[in-house]
């Protein structure tokens, strides 16, 4: 069964490289990536700080947060 | 052809954990992963500073610099 993977961004540049880079060099037969920018869907935001995120970009890899470089704080996305 | 792909990282539990999941978790068909301690490999760290990195763990992903969350900075590791 595949993994979810889920890659949180707010469509800034550092977060387009971060999801060009690692996001797509993530191993499909392993992993389910969704991509959710949070600039466009803020009712996601609840799920992104539940799973620990606190800025952007950051992928949710088996319910843990890792923040990739630094694009903006998740407060300001609100 | 694979392109290549450098974890660097010092052994600390921020760096284990990103090891274990997003080093692990890249497409083996496409990257060869290299895993390298600084703490116990310091003549590497020029090539990580070259690389862009500031702070570990860190991935290098195509020459880009990925730093996934904060484990300790570069500086601290000479």
């Amino acid at each position: 069964m595949k993994s979810k993977a889920i890659f949180f961004h707010a469509g800034c540049p550092v977060c387009v490289a971060a999801e060009q880079t690692v996001a797509q060099a993530l191993d499909p037969s392993r992993y389910d990536v969704e991509v959710v920018h949070l600039g466009e869907a803020k009712g996601r935001i609840p799920e992104a700080e539940q799973a620990g995120v606190q800025s952007v970009p950051a992928l949710v890899l088996s319910g843990q947060p890792f923040h990739i470089n630094f694009g903006a704080a998740l407060s300001d996305l609100k």
